[in-house]
Order: structure tokens, then C-alpha cells, then sequence
């Protein structure tokens, strides 16, 4: 029960420790996974009732929680995976931040089932966007603790400080910024949740074609 | 959180790639798995009850939704697992149709619960049906994606188009069809989509028999 | 939505088709980890009560019925993966013959708990052991099947036919007749589950050395 | 469903059967993502209720009971992940060892949520505590077995020895004393706990410092 590595050095290269990389790679893998197809335990099936497609009906904002978290979830699996490619070695410190930001993963089929159960209320829409900005801003810190300790190949740095960085940051802006908004209205809060998908890749690509980097 | 891919072209070659690759089969495969597993969930113990096996045998709907569902996604996950093997490489638009499609597979434990619980009824069957007519829809779009942007290997070609591509417009078709059908019928509904695992294969025989493709 | 094979041959050499098959492999595996770690679910947090070790101490059934479960799934998951490792091809009738033993796998989490729940009735314990009685059955048709069309690696065969062939229906008779037992005493038909595991090993050295096999 | 291995000898090479090793290793660590993930079911969404930030507040202590469970199997992970990379081989009884390991494991999810549930009874604190204290032993007892049949690589062997293996009996040692503590004050068990996760480092590094093992 001790995080501390095997005396073979402070970090270890990707391709001298590969396996051991893979394993916390997959264990991740398969948080997201569990975690994404946990998310339908939300939906709960309507008990005994005469008119069951008006129940079904009413279960909409369960529906909608579920594809919003299923389309949040998916995206930070797409960047995850994206990131730990790059990734060319790795330490004890950076298992560790991982494990925090994946605490904050596996809480999302919980806020998820909250804001189901009750999207017009502000503290459901705030519990999710305070869930949402501890992923982005543990998933900043994983980032930012690699390019300090120089653990990521050089081939990515540069795409990942001029694209990824910033997008991560604007991800856990938007959804800090949502909080306050959610006291006056739950749904403006949401709909600038679902301004980043329409708008993220746009506003990506932008930022990504002035610097030119594609 | 952005589902942009790094700089080294739109498309990767899958042996460029493998590993990531694989990580995004392995993460299809978890889904699947976890979602086949979930399903006995909706097998619930009966309360506390004198007549135990009376109980139990008040609950074989339940058992024949938990058979169809775990058949249903057998066949899909054995279907993805083939079109996967064939593909040779993938970008980030057949990530998020893979990612779209899963959100449908995940769904499966709710709808088969519902149909379960409610198999009499009209609105459960629909619900069903539509479900895996949108697993069926959101299949074949990947298939489609992958050959208009040629990312299929060459051997694999002949063979889906002739063979595997048909096969999925099919089973989108019979449950898409049973859709109205179980307006008037529930049952008539569930018994044609118990026609495509019984015929299926010999439907399928017969038409790579007659374009010869084995 | 087929399960028919790419078109390169009847049975597939497991080294050309590495990948394949250890998807089908690892995802077997997780149905396995899944359902073992499912069956936690069955141990129900006593609603609000004021002597809480009394309330667990009356979960006893449901901590054994724990027990019992994860030893079996267990010792099924030790001998699913010491088979397959020595299957050397697979075709699409194992695949589709390994879902279906997995249907049976993945039903144990429901029967598990049902005999936490009711230990102590006739019809609790004939579901479980009907259970498991599928789970052997579709076991030894995969076993059968491998041989009949030649699958297994030859280093195997004498050690399958010997010793894990006749094992295997071993375990199968005896959850089989302790069907019939249970409806006289359900303690007996599971002391009879128990003797499996404590004489197990021993009938097993006994048979395998008698046979000159190790 | 037999325990034994193949006749290749009493215990495998690791690189003779690394595939096989791997699939235990997968197994585990699905175990664990597994259970990990099962934590967030401990927490309940409120039902039908006026003030949900309110209702959200007095969630607290199974929000605690989430971090701690999740810091715990985070730091058990990693442990496992780092001493079975050190392992050379395998044989069925450390196969044995780790599946009864692995039911200690894939209980924490009910402990804990007896723990948010109860978290000012002795009895829910005792129930973790002997939950925890269970998969330390077992960890220990597969270290010392590993040890004892020489299953351990040679470069790993004086690490563990004078740093990893007392450190195991510490935390056994601190959540088996947290057992009687419990009795007199919850709240002092729960903060024996912590003192782990805060000191442990600073210790272990003094350990080790002493030992001259870095």
C-alpha cells in the first residue's frame, strides 16, 4: 500500500516500462468505460403504472442528462486517450494525480442521475458543473505536472501547449462559469454546456489555424 | 477535451497506431461487456414472499427480455468485433461515430428493462425496437464513413459490401418494421425479431451463396 | 449484425488471428470480472435501524451466498482461462457457444442473491444450482466442441481428455443432483456444493495420478 | 472447474506464459476499476424533496465515505500493480491467493456504503475497518507466499524486503488497532485512517532513507 516506485530511477522511459504504462492506461480505460455505461442506471424504469408511454415521456430529463453525460464523458475520454499518447514516461506523482482526476470521473454517474432527477433546480445543474470543473482542472494539473517534469514526447509538446492547453482551460472556464449562472437560471447554465460542443471544434480549429498547427 | 487529432495526418494507418488503436477497440469492448452484464440487473429478487417459486415463475418475462438483450448484444458486439478487425485506420470523426453508436449500446439495460417489466405493452416494445434501430442506423453509418473515406483494408472490401453491409440494413429494417407492428401487436413485434436470429444466418447464406462470396 | 467469418477459412490459427482472439479472450474476462464484482450489489445497507451489528449480523446468509458466489465464479474463471489458453483456433460456432456460456456467467449476480435472500427455501437453492448446472453444461459443449473439430493445441489433449474433461462433469453432476436434494433440504444440497471445492482437488490428484498425468 | 495447472511444470516462467500472466493481471485490475467505480452507487440521489441543496449538504459523510474508499483502492491498486510487476512467475496457488484477495477487494463497496450511511456507529467503522484489514493480510500473505517459492525477480527483492513489506504490515497493523479504538470513538478510528495516507509517505521514506534504499 505504497505509491512509491521501484528503485529503477525517479520516472521510467514509456518503452523500458511499457507494460506497467498499458496497465494504467487500461485502468483508466476502463473507469471511463464503467463509469459511461453506468450513467443508464439513471434511468429508472417507471413501477407500475396504466399509461406507460406518458411515463416514458416524463422521464425526458433523464434522457437528456444521460446523452449530455455520455457526450461529456466521451470527450474527456477522446482527450484523455489523446494526452496519454503522448505521454513518454511516467512516475509515481503522475499515478497519483491520475487516480484524483479519475475520482472525479467516477462521480459523474452520481451528479449525472442528480440533474436527471432534477434539471430545474439550480443545485443539481451546480453540483454537475462543480463535478465537470474538477475533472477539467485535475485533467489541467496531469498536463501541466508533465510538461514541468518534461514526461511528454517532444513531438506533442508543441501541439499541446498551443491547441490542447488552452481548450482545456476555455472547457473548465465555461463550466466554473456556469455555477454562478445556474442561481439565476438552470437552463442558461446547460445551454452554455452545450455551446461548447456545437462550438468547440470551430472555435479549435481558429485557434489552432492562426498559430499554425494542424 | 477536444477530439482533435494530433498533427501526423487526417487519418492514421492502424499499424502507425496500433496502440491506440487498440485502446479504442478495448474501450468498445468494455462497453459492450459492461453493458451484457448490467442486464441481469433488471432481474430483480422477489420481496419477501411464502411462495418462492411461484414468485420466480411470475418473473419469466423478465428472464426472456434478460435472453433476447444478452443474444441482441452478443450478435452486435461479434459484428462490431468483426468490421473492427477489418479496418485499417481510423480518424477522430469514426471515433465519435464509434463513441455515438456506444451511447446506443449502453442504453440497451434500460430499454430491455422496461421491456421486461412491461412486455404487453406497446410502448415497451416501441421503445425497444427503436433502441436497436438506432444501434442498426448508427452501425451502418460507421460502416458508410469508413468506405466513402477508404479507411477499410482492401481484403475486407468485397465482402462487406456484399455480404456484411446488407446484413445491417436488414436487421435496422426488421426492427424499424416491427415498430408499427407493435401497436396492434407486441407479440407479432418480439416474434420478428426472433425470425432474424433463427433465419438470419440462413438468409445470410444464401445471399454470400449466390454472389459467391463464402 | 452477422456472426459469419471473414472469408479466409472455416477456423482461424490463433497466430494469425492474435488479435481477434485475444478481443474474444479479454472480453470473456471482463463478462467474468464484471459479474464477480456485481455480485457486492446483493448485500443490502440496512435501512435506518438502531442496532446496526444486529441488523449485519442477520446479513449472514447474504455474506455466505458472497461467498459461495465469488469462489465459483472464481474457480470457473481459473478454468475458462486455462482452456482457452490451450485452444489454438477458434471458428464462429465457439464464439457464438462461449456467449452463450457467458449468458449463464452473467445470470449468477440474480441467483446469488435470491439465495442470499431465501437460504433457507427449497426453490432458491434449485435456481442456483440450475444455474450453475447451465454454466458446466454449456462449459463441457465447448470443451466438446474444440475437440470434435480439432482446436485444441496437441500439447493439451492428454491432459484435457484425462484429467479437466472428467472434472468438469464432475462439477456438473453435482450441482445437477443436488436439484432433487434441495427440495428435500437445502442445507444438504449446499453442503453438497461445499464438498466440491473442499474434495475437489484432492479427487482431482488422485485421478490425475492414477492416470500418470501431472 | 479445476484449479490446476497444465502439466508444464509446478510454477510458469513469465515469459513463457506471459499471455496468461497478463490475463491475471487484467482480471485484477478489472476487479478494481470495477469496484472503484461501483463506489458512486453509494450515493443516493434525494427523493422528491423542496430544499436539494440542502438534502445535497446532509450527504456529506457518504461523500467522505466516497474519497476515503476511493483514496484506499487507489493506493491498494497501485501496490498490486507495482509488486505483481515484480513477480517472475506464477503458480495456481498464488492464482488462489489472489482471487481470495480479490473478494476482500470487491467488498469495499458495501463496507463503505455501510460506513456513509452509519459514519458515527461503531459498528459501520468496524465493519471497514475489518473490511480493509482482510485485504491487507491477504495482500501480505501473497507477498510472503511469493517470497517463499522464489516467484519474486531478483532486482525487486531487497526493495521489497526492507521497504514494501513492512509497510504492508503497518497498514494492517493501524486499521486491526482502528478495530477496538471504533468501540470508544468512530471519529478516532476514521482519523487513525487518515494518518495513514498523510504520514505514510514521510514515513516510508524514512524507512527507506535508513535502509539506504531509494
Amino acid at each position: 500500500m505504497s505509491e512509491r516506485e521501484a528503485p529503477v530511477g525517479p520516472s521510467k522511459r514509456r518503452d523500458r516500462a511499457e507494460i506497467e504504462f498499458s496497465r494504467i492506461v487500461a485502468f483508466s480505460d476502463g473507469v471511463f468505460a464503467i463509469a459511461i455505461t453506468l450513467l443508464v442506471l439513471a434511468l429508472e424504469v417507471p413501477p407500475g403504472t396504466d399509461d406507460l408511454g406518458q411515463a416514458l415521456r416524463e422521464r425526458n430529463d433523464e434522457l437528456l442528462a444521460y446523452a449530455i453525460s455520455f457526450a461529456v464523458l466521451g470527450k474527456l475520454w477522446l482527450a484523455h486517450h489523446r494526452f496519454f499518447s503522448s505521454v513518454a514516461r511516467f512516475d509515481s506523482t503522475l499515478m497519483g494525480l491520475n487516480l484524483f482526476y479519475l475520482a472525479w470521473i467516477a462521480l459523474v454517474p452520481f451528479t449525472s442521475e442528480v440533474l436527471g432527477d432534477y434539471s430545474d433546480e439550480s443545485a443539481a445543474v451546480i453540483l454537475y458543473a462543480a463535478n465537470i470543473t474538477g475533472v477539467s482542472l485535475t485533467f489541467v494539473a496531469q498536463i501541466a505536472y508533465c510538461y514541468r517534469r518534461d514526461l511528454v514526447q517532444p513531438w506533442a509538446r508543441e501541439y499541446e501547449r498551443r491547441y490542447a492547453g488552452p481548450a482545456n482551460f476555455v472547457v473548465a472556464g465555461v463550466f466554473a462559469a456556469s455555477i454562478p449562472v445556474a442561481l439565476l437560471s438552470p437552463t442558461a447554465a446547460t445551454l452554455m454546456w452545450l455551446a461548447i460542443f456545437v462550438l468547440g471544434r470551430r472555435v479549435g480549429d481558429r485557434i489552432a489555424g492562426k498559430r499554425g498547427v494542424r
